[in-house]
């Protein structure tokens, strides 16, 4: 431990400066409008919650969470997510709105990190919630705001890989007979360490038939089609009904004429913990780590004594910007520099441009030590100074 | 200590419900607006500080900081304030920008509080940070543009209190001869307690003169033609310049044409102790505490290795809310209840609908636990149920 320089930040966080701060902001207006049409109201929650409540709730691994005290020795948590927080809201001051609830929310979420890795603590989530609605219309209306949202941020080539948390659950359990097993190859699949997961497999005391049927789980990445092949590989219940799921959720999208931004990924297994049915993340092409993702959580609102289905999504628009390629903009300034007998003139001026919608800088010349390496920054620089400038003087 | 309800959220915390969200934003937008057009550039810094640098810089009393530790052992705290990450910033990624700096931002802050008594322990400021100019221009352009913000939100009723630190610094100074003794009035006028102000003056071992003259900084506000009486009263050169600058200032005013939104109190003692010289806090007729606060801060920058001087605002958005009465407003929304095989044609509909801006909610029936409650929520509605209705099917 050694005392920070006056400059340091903590580890993953970050500043946000003018020229990104502009193109972040035209492109979280876009989005957050396309989310309104939708129907979807925003709302804001605090950014600290108690451990106990929302903490716990958010399925965030422990060591990701910011912890601090307050005075009644209670813990609380920089909000790692906004799902559980909304669910805190639904049961609570929303309570007596009648579901199906459509939430939206744009805000940032803490995830700790312990190493200069690269990975922001800190980031921004625009996203959705619905709740009270358990049918497939309203998984494949999340993925359809999700893709129509991603499109008006100015997203041309992505995907979106659909999976399904309770077929994987179901097809595991039935093979490897019991949960700590199936735990083990589900994280596998959570780290996407396929020759890791097919490794493992080798190593099971189990006949060659369901070795090769674990193995076989591997494929069903891809087109739609190979939902069959997955119908075929599951012999419970409740992986038919999770494959029916599925095929319903396609036809949905089938008329949101959006089957073209899809794949079906049945090795998707999500990191939050809440997670009950169909699952899904977003790539652009350009970037490894996935843009987007949100799934079906039927389990978490009871926690908060309002039982309801729900699904929903969230969207990073830090890693939205890195795939669209923003390096950042700014908005042209035009400053008017003024000596102190013609301020009233500037002034004037500055006003009359700024009705035009022009951003201007009204700058004393008194005020700036160097006037020469100043102006450089503009490119619009008119001079108010001395008598003989126009103006009623 | 006792485990929190699963509804309960953290002391001063509070959750923004979509009617209110609206109303914000809407405002919001106006105010980043109006200080964009002049010349102002949006920033963001994270949530997170080293408390060894803007935790200590930040001037925000020990016990009001949210304070956490990290994997390191650095102590780190949510921003009490957004002036001193913004001084970091000029001092770190933006210290190749020439001064003048025009910065802006619309961010949370956070102050602990010990009591469920209704102050926040985060709210959102927007505010502006004028860096590297010493000029009574700039003093002036940041209360003029505070005032064009507060008009932008729609406040029609408000003033400006215009004080200087350094003018009560040097008067107490002068007259109590000690810091100690000094900084014990400045509480009283800190606390707005002028009886408790006007009785420890009565105790204190001084000259009856003496005791006239700390009584008569006690008139020295209202009307700005009282700067008169406030240069009789100090006798030594800091006093004097203070008084000047304020003269200055009230002429830049003028040219803004903004007198009439201004008054003067000498009394004014600002909680933040950075502030060097003019000072000011704006009041809505309708609310007893101020909704906006800025001023002068010569010596916060050098802190951060880039000694400049600097003056800024910032306005309480909760506060200037309340000011306003806003209790909140809703965008219409349309409702298309559908069937499963009207499926299509209900998409099709919601599309046309939301390109020509209007927010709609697809909802399928089959989602809807009560569909006589849930309609209730919606003054449009639209069916397509059953084979019967438009549509091309």
């Amino acid at each position: 431990m050694s005392k920070p320089f006056m400059f340091e930040k903590p580890i993953g966080m970050r500043d946000t400066l003018p020229n990104l701060y502009e193109a972040k902001q035209k492109i979280r207006q876009g989005m957050t409008e396309e989310v309104k049409l939708w129907g979807y109201q925003p709302i804001e929650t605090p950014t600290l919650e108690y451990y106990e409540t929302v903490g716990v709730a958010s399925a965030i691994l422990d060591q990701q969470l910011f912890k601090l005290l307050d005075q009644r020795g209670n813990t609380l948590v920089l909000r790692p997510d906004m799902t559980a927080p909304i669910a805190r809201l639904a049961a609570s001051s929303l309570k007596d709105v009648s579901t199906p609830l459509r939430l939206a929310y744009d805000a940032n979420v803490f995830r700790a990190q312990h190493d200069e890795g690269g990975r922001p603590a800190e980031f921004e989530q625009i996203g959705v919630e619905l709740i009270g609605d358990g049918s497939s219309s309203a998984d494949g209306e999340v993925i359809a705001l999700m893709i129509a949202t991603l499109k008006k941020a100015g997203l041309t080539h992505f995907k979106i890989a659909i999976g399904h948390v309770g077929y994987v659950n179901a097809l595991l359990l039935e093979i490897v007979g019991n949960e700590q097993r199936a735990d083990t190859l589900r994280r596998f699949l959570y780290e996407k360490n396929y020759v890791g997961y097919r490794q493992h497999v080798k190593s099971l005391p189990l006949s060659s038939i369901d070795k090769t049927r674990l193995l076989q789980l591997l494929n069903l990445r891809g087109d739609f089609t190979k939902l069959a092949e997955a119908k075929e590989l599951v012999s419970t219940a409740e992986g038919s009904t999770a494959v029916q799921e599925l095929e319903k959720l396609l036809a949905v999208l089938d008329c949101y004429g959006i089957t073209d931004f899809v794949k079906l990924d049945l090795n998707l297994v999500m990191h939050m913990s809440y997670y009950t049915g169909p699952v899904f993340e977003g790539y652009s092409d350009n970037l490894g780590t996935p843009i987007a993702s949100g799934g079906r959580y039927d389990e978490l609102l009871q926690k908060f004594n309002r039982p309801a289905p729900a699904t929903g999504f969230g969207i990073r628009l830090d890693l939205l910007i890195k795939a669209l390629g923003i390096k950042g903009e700014t908005r042209p300034i035009t400053c008017i520099i003024y000596s102190n007998e013609r301020r009233k003139d500037a002034i004037e001026l500055a006003k009359e441009k700024r009705q035009e919608g022009l951003a201007v800088i009204l700058q004393d010349l008194s005020g700036v030590k160097d006037v020469d390496v100043f102006s450089e920054g503009y490119e619009d620089i008119i001079y108010c100074i001395g008598k003989n400038g126009k103006g009623d003087n």
